[in-house]
């Protein structure tokens, strides 16, 4: 009987099913998992019953804007229907999560469109499945002069960026990239080659 | 309007307070919470209900077994149930989880009793919180013989070993402590100065 290898088998069946359940959430393994459950079960039920509702709030209640594809509580986002917004600049992200820090920078005042990730064709992830063509549309019909990309500065958002680029060249819109270069903060004797190879190349006078 | 220092308002409120609810989980802070949600929001619908239906089953089903105080889905676990276990030994832990591991030897075949918590003055958990009372009042009735003390090899467990030593002495019962040394897989390079000092005072022949 001894084929339990992971000693899961001795815990109540509603405790292992929750330590399982938890096993899903990035990053979290077995051991985490079970502090969790654990956590949970020594605290206050009532605990317990907000998170789980707010868990099964989050699909009933948070859908995706039609018009960006980020998360919101209607079908257009706070920021699709905020008439202040300037509606000629589209800054185009990979997930509808980037949206939030830029709009901590106060800078930006445009529209977002949300990718829904970035090219990555050793995990299978092509330009059919992004809305490469939900995009194009948008820029034909909006009037949109200026695209702004927010993608991340690696191998897949520098081939989704370059794509885009092709992609959208026949418009002629004018196309940028977020600058790169030394973080906020970073001190030189740190910085990887890369970064310092982009924060030459990238200087400015002063 | 910009006093929300952490972002939060510009989530859609069922995400926000999603993200709020995961940082309850022990060692769970904002960004692995906003992580937690998003993934589930990213991740099919069935997969977050799933998660919420087993955390709220947690309290729903799980309980405290009347005899040892382990968690259990009936009022007499499975061990205090089990005719084969010996009924003269009691392992004393201070939480249920401390019984897994114990069970995972299959060296073990006593009953188990959970304290509760092992004493912190600092941070108020005194003789009257665990569940000492109910420890004695069982020795009494029940035959027991000896008592094995499985409790943290820290400050926390030898006060609560030395409080019920003192405790226990009058009913001359057999307790004992699990042993100390240097754990299994461990090199003596890396071992600390309090484990090794057990290590030499403990040490056995061969």
């Amino acid at each position: 009987m001894n084929v339990d290898i992971r000693g899961m088998s001795r815990y109540p069946e509603p405790l292992r099913r929750a330590i399982e359940a938890f096993m899903v959430l990035p990053g979290i393994g077995r051991r985490t998992a079970e502090r969790f459950a654990f956590s949970l079960l020594q605290g206050k039920q009532e605990t317990a019953a907000l998170l789980a509702t707010s868990i099964l709030n989050l699909h009933k209640q948070v859908t995706a804007c039609k018009q960006c594809g980020q998360f919101s509580e209607k079908s257009i986002c706070s920021i699709c229907g905020n008439v202040k917004r300037n509606k000629m600049e589209l800054c185009v992200v990979a997930e509808g999560r980037d949206i939030f820090p830029i709009e901590q920078t106060n800078l930006y005042h445009g529209l977002y469109f949300v990718l829904g990730g970035l090219l990555n064709p050793i995990e299978g992830i092509n330009p059919k499945q992004l809305r490469f063509k939900e995009l194009y549309e948008r820029i034909k019909s909006d009037g949109i002069i200026e695209i702004i990309l927010a993608l991340n500065n690696n191998l897949e958002g520098d081939a989704t960026a370059l794509y885009l680029a092709k992609l959208l060249k026949p418009t002629k819109i004018k196309i940028t990239r977020l600058a790169r270069g030394l973080p906020t903060g970073s001190r030189l004797e740190y910085a990887d080659e890369a970064t310092l190879q982009s924060a030459f190349l990238n200087r400015k006078e002063i």
